[in-house]
């Protein structure tokens, strides 16, 4: 969490996009570390996640990240929480809220990771609340960033 | 839809991964035609609809959608309904559904996009069953297929 947290602060200081990060964890070591990069490469499915998962596949060289954990700053999305159980990792750990988000002006679908698994089925585990403050922390230094933006 | 159809059926010939495409329209015109391609570039994220906003934002430079529609041989699955969202497309226009691909083995979120759109209270319009029987043979098509991978 804390490569993570470091990502997204990476990210924050290069405007990529919102202040966001991932990392997937394969056998005990770091397979992927990635920050939203939607404003900067103009791409809407450019989320921490997505683009960690990305890397981890092609890493992998598999779909399949079934022996994987993912660590992100923030709650993923409905977008990235499917993205997440189409890759079949078993278990996502975050830290603040879809609703810690939200308020911060960013266009959410208001669906919890746990309305999504409980409907749809996913057997992928869910964690909330991991290292929080730190996470708070996160959002609350990008608020004071000037000439931010939210999409 | 046509061109939706065409790109699925190359992506049928190629293995490129399911059976599904998806076609972004921006004033009047085909922006961004894509099939599913979550085998061949080993990708869980890589669904039709991802790849047409992909490359459709590629285009057009922006992560912004709203002047586009999107069509899509089957409903998109919760990950791509929720790209769409983010992507502000005003319109889906889908011809078979989520159901009609689950019971051929894919791993599905059991979410219909009504249901991702009223829980989450998103304005994305959907129009479901358009060229439906057109869809439901590729499909069919598909079961033929020997040696076709689910995922």
């Amino acid at each position: 969490m804390k490569l993570a947290l470091f990502s997204a602060q990476r990210g924050i200081k290069r405007s990529a996009g919102g202040p966001f990060g991932a990392v997937i964890v394969y056998k005990g070591r770091a397979l992927s570390v990635a920050h939203n990069t939607v404003l900067k490469k103009n791409d809407p499915t450019c989320h921490a996640e997505i683009n960690a998962i990305r890397e981890a596949s092609r890493k992998l060289k598999t779909f399949d990240l079934r022996h994987c954990v993912i660590y992100s700053t923030t709650e993923p999305c409905p977008m990235c929480f499917a993205a997440i159980h189409w890759a079949r990792i078993p278990l996502v750990v975050y830290g603040t809220g879809i609703r810690d988000v939200a308020r911060r002006g960013f266009n959410e679908l208001f669906i919890s990771n746990q309305r999504m698994k409980q409907i749809g089925k996913s057997k992928v585990r869910v964690k909330p609340d991991f290292m929080k403050e730190e996470c708070l922390r996160l959002l609350e230094g990008w608020d004071q960033k000037a000439g931010k933006k939210t999409y």
